[in-house]
Formats: structure tokens, C-alpha cells, sequence
């Protein structure tokens, strides 16, 4: 255990986490969606573990580090939605292919030949308005389909975009075409927890990649799927100055909460509501004041604007039962850039 | 070694660090400042090594636990710059201050009072209108000398601030205040890598705290203080799409280089300085080409933004002499936040 008198540190609340866990399960069955989780969010395959055993297909990692992370951990099935290009890269993905049933997702003919020859699921990307990776027309993702289908060890088996457009015609019109061209397409995936609870009015998707509805953050609190009371994941942080009436220093900054923006400065003061955490430098938060502040030496808790990035700074998190520490665990995925 | 081709990962040139080095300590010993380097950059022991070996007087650490291991790796004399709060921290503090010469800063009678019996020297921090931490009035910063004089253990060493402020006369009457009042004022340190080539425009400072010169990052070149090609942390990451003749995608994003802000998006391409880093997604970074850009697989370079922040974030850094790399380092001091 660490001393929960040296701040900062990160911690989540267990609870929480499998109340939200349960409810974006539930809502996913009850509109027959397979849930995927991102593990981005927590990086832990402890919660991972949690996620399949409600009821997720699949977890999906940002990052091949990541993957390797959870299947070690136990994760069986294991969604890679991002193009994988290098030889490092192709190699690694094989030799994880051999442990796990993984998918890949595509958007070049280049990407999909890289990876010719491993037993992979893969998923045509589709970039439908967000204007990051995806293929870029219909006839371009259906030509794509087919040579996956083609290629050895490749089985095409569907279609992802990220986010969820509100216009769902770019992927209704691709999985026509494919059909059309003679091929199945088994899975059609969207993303994101901010429009995640209106995924049942898309009739084109079947599937749902999530990831922060887990622990919620400033942002999702601000899209409306989570209250403040339901974030799982806090960092708890001491006032080291009160330099004036209206301004506290906290000894959390961009290097504890990152500079990620939010709805409203860089994150919300659980116990000050009313408290603006106007900025943040590397090491300290600095918080301004209307009106009673917390006094110096005093430790407040914050929801941070972005929970991904922010498990991604931190070696280890205290978890919570019942309101008690109880554990603190490695964050096992925590740095994987690679 | 790790795979050079498996990206992204994070380099560091030595050779332009040394150079950088020598650069700021010959600017300090040329106008008979003391240079205190910050680790916060870099958090690697071999640097701080270099930067004592060429003349620093003090390494700067912004946490405990970055100190911790400094300390550990043989640095003998640390600053701790901001205020000290709680029995946790105190308590390490005084297991530190038996290993090294150690200088705290403090900027309120209870965080002074809470440090009372440790042998430590002890700066007053000054808030000259930056705005975070520090005394607000000669009169608070002078009582604030006296009371830390009085104090068993604790050595009135001088007064601090940051940045150094355009108008230095708060700190030249606080000095003048304090030396009414009997006290010796030994050490006036201002700091901050961009405005610290005008250093010796303050003849109120006799010492520099800089850390970002060691490396250079974007926002250090629109200071004007560093050039491109002297900047020694760079991240070699891989084009994955290509969706169109504009659009370029790289396997890093803001778990790579921060979502930190600089003068034109999120980091300097390199080899096709015309391609803008517009946008940070998590594990991607957009480029935006207005003519020819890098192909689907090719590595590239990039500059980040913000130095500090991006080393924080990396497990390792691969090490390059005469432009070879040579070596992996751990970034041992890397999320200590405590």
C-alpha cells in the first residue's frame, strides 16, 4: 500500500467501475450490439478481466504493447483497430496471433499485403467524416474487402469507423457493395462513449468500441452519459500554497492530470465545485477561487478532463472498495507506445 | 537494444546536448551566474551527471521522488523549488537532506514551520506575478527570512522566483528589506529556458535555473534561444495511412508527444518542415500536407513541442553519438509525481 497522505496519486473507485461496466453492458444487449472495450482507458488487464466476464466480445488496444500487455493477462479475444505497418510490427502481431484470436483493421491495399500470412481477422476501416485513417470511398473499402479475402491467413470480416457518424449512408452503402461483389460482412463496428447510448438509432452497426465509459471523466460528464458521482477514476492532490484569498496551488499539473482541455479548465475539484482549475503547469494545478477554498495542506480529489491519458502517466493506482483502499495495482499497460 | 524500426520511440543526441550544456554554462560563467539545472526535462541521472561535470551547480528537482533518484545515482546537491507539504513529504525530505546538500523553497510560515529540525538550506519563493506559488509582498518574503532564521535546523539560504520577471525590483527591495533586518541574502535565483540568454540584464539574479536548453523543443525555438538542428530530443515515428494526398496519420499521438500546444500545432516534421502537425489523437498525430509528404511506412522525425512533458512519458530514450545510436536509457526519474 502507499501512504495516502503523499499526494498525488491516482485511484479508482471498484464500485463504480463495475456499476458502469454493467450498464453499458446492459445497454448493449438489450439493443443486440456486441460490446468491445478499449483498454486505453485503464490500461489495467485487471478491469480488462471485468469487461469480458459482463459480457464483452472482445478488448481493443490502441497499441500492440498494449495487446501483449493483455493477453498475458489472460485476454483471449483482442480487436487492433489501427493499421499495423512495419516489419517489427508484423512480426510482433504474428507471434501474437498464435495466442489470441485477433482482429486487425485495414485501410491500404499496402497495409492489408504487409500482413499476408497470419491467421487475423481483419476489418475494413472506414474513415466516414473524422478525417484520420479509413478508406475514403465505398469502392475503395469494398476493393480492400476483396483483397483480404484473397490474401492468406486474412479473413475479412467486416467494417469499423470511428467515431460514430451521425450519418450512418457511408457504411450501409460499403457493406451493400461488398455483398453485392459476393462477400459477407459479419461485423459492422462504431466507437466513442460520448454518442455510445444512441448507438441503437445507427441500424447499420452491430458492434460498439468503447472505452471511457468505464471511469467517466470531465468530458463524458460534459456529453452527458455519466455523472460527476459515477467517475471511477480520481486523482487526489494537496494544496501546497495559498499564496492569496482566491488562488490555491495544488501539486498536480499537466505531469499528474496531462494539459488534455475540457468543459471547463483542466478538471473538476470534487470537494469545491465551485473552484476553477484555471491552469496547469508541469507540477502544480493552480486553482482559483469565488468564494471558500480548501487551506493549505488540505488534500482534494479531482475528475480529470480525460481519463485515457491520464492512467497513462501513472505507475500504479489505489483501488477502492466500499469507499476503503484496498489494493494498489500496477498500471501493466501504462507506456506502451509501441 | 530496441528495434530502431519498431516505432515510435524517443532519441536523444548527446552530442548536441553536451554542446547545449556548454553553451548555457559558458553564458553563466561569463556573467558570474550560478546555473541549476533542471532534471524535469530529461529525468535521466546520466544528464544531470553531464550537467554537474560541465560546472551546474545544483540540480534542480521538481519532486521528491525525481530528487530520490538523483540522489541515489550520486547527485550531492539538490533544489526542491516549490513548497514541501505534509508529513509524508517531510519525512522524506529529512531522509534525503542526510544524503545530500539540499535547498528547499518555501513561501508561507506553515510550510516553513513544517520543515522545522531538518538541516536544509532554504530560499524564500517570491511571486513576482507569475501567478503560482510565492510570498506576495517584501514584507511577507522578509518576516517569511526571519521566521525560517529562527527556525531550528533550517538555513536562511536567499529568495527565488519564476519566471525571472521583466522588472526585477521586488526581489532587489525584498533582498534590501531583509539585509535591513540583519540577514545575509546569499542566493537570488531566477529561472526559465526562454528569457535565460537576458539573465545578465538582471543584476538583482546571481543564479539561473534553466532546464528546457538541454534539449530545445518547438516552443524554445519561437523563444529564439535554440535552433532546429540543435534540438537533441527527437520522436521517430512511422507514417501508417495515407488516406489522401493531403492527409498523412503517424503511429504518435498524445500519449507520444503530449497534447501540449507550441507556435504551429503539435510538433516540427523534420525532414518535411511544410507538413503541419495539426492534431493529436491519442495514439496518432495528423499531418496536413500542402505538398509532397512522407509515403505510407516511411519514419520521420519529430520535434515536439515541449521537451519536459514528452520525456515523462517514454520508458526509455535511445541514446545517439556521432549520429549512431548507441545505447538505450531507462528514463529512471520518469513519472515520479510524488
Amino acid at each position: 500500500m502507499i501512504d495516502l497522505g503523499d499526494t498525488p496519486f491516482l485511484e479508482v473507485d471498484l464500485d463504480k467501475v463495475e456499476r458502469n461496466i454493467a450498464r453499458m453492458q446492459r445497454y448493449c444487449d438489450e439493443h443486440g450490439l456486441a460490446l468491445l472495450a478499449h483498454s486505453k482507458t485503464h490500461k489495467l488487464p485487471q478491469i480488462a478481466a471485468l469487461q469480458v466476464a459482463a459480457g464483452a466480445r472482445a478488448v481493443v488496444c490502441q497499441k500492440l504493447g498494449e495487446a501483449e500487455v493483455m493477453q498475458a493477462a489472460g485476454i483471449t479475444d483482442i480487436l487492433i483497430p489501427y493499421p499495423l505497418v512495419g516489419e517489427a510490427k508484423v512480426r510482433r502481431l504474428a507471434a501474437l496471433a498464435e495466442h489470441a484470436r485477433v482482429t486487425v483493421a485495414v485501410d491500404s491495399p499496402e497495409v492489408a499485403r504487409g500482413l499476408a500470412g497470419i491467421e487475423v481477422d481483419v476489418v475494413v476501416d472506414c474513415d466516414t467524416g473524422f478525417g484520420r485513417t479509413g478508406a475514403q470511398s465505398v469502392d475503395d473499402a469494398a476493393t480492400l474487402a476483396e483483397l483480404v479475402d484473397a490474401l492468406p491467413g486474412l479473413r475479412f470480416a467486416g467494417l469499423m469507423t470511428h467515431p460514430t457518424p451521425a450519418d450512418g449512408e457511408f457504411l450501409a452503402a460499403t457493406r451493400r457493395e461488398i455483398e453485392r461483389r459476393g462477400l459477407e460482412v459479419g461485423r459492422v463496428g462504431g466507437g466513442g462513449t460520448p454518442g455510445s447510448l444512441r448507438t441503437h438509432t445507427h441500424p447499420e452497426l452491430n458492434e460498439l468500441r468503447v472505452g471511457v465509459y468505464v471511469y467517466g471523466d470531465c468530458r463524458t460528464i460534459a456529453a452527458g452519459v455519466i455523472e460527476p458521482e459515477d467517475c471511477a477514476l480520481r486523482v487526489r492532490t494537496t494544496v501546497v500554497s495559498r499564496p492569496t484569498a482566491t488562488r490555491a496551488i495544488l501539486d498536480a499539473g499537466s505531469k499528474t492530470l496531462t494539459s488534455d482541455d475540457g468543459p471547463d479548465g483542466y478538471g473538476l475539484v470534487v470537494e469545491y465545485p465551485d473552484a476553477r482549475l484555471v491552469k496547469v503547469s508541469e507540477e502544480h494545478g493552480h486553482l482559483e477561487l469565488s468564494g471558500p477554498g480548501p487551506a493549505l495542506g488540505e488534500v482534494v480529489t479531482v475528475i480529470p478532463n480525460h481519463a485515457c491519458v491520464v492512467s497513462n502517466l501513472h505507475d500504479q493506482v489505489v483501488v477502492r472498495r466500499g469507499g476503503e483502499a484496498v489494493e494498489v495495482w500496477p498500471i501493466a499497460a501504462r507506456g506502451k507506445v509501441r
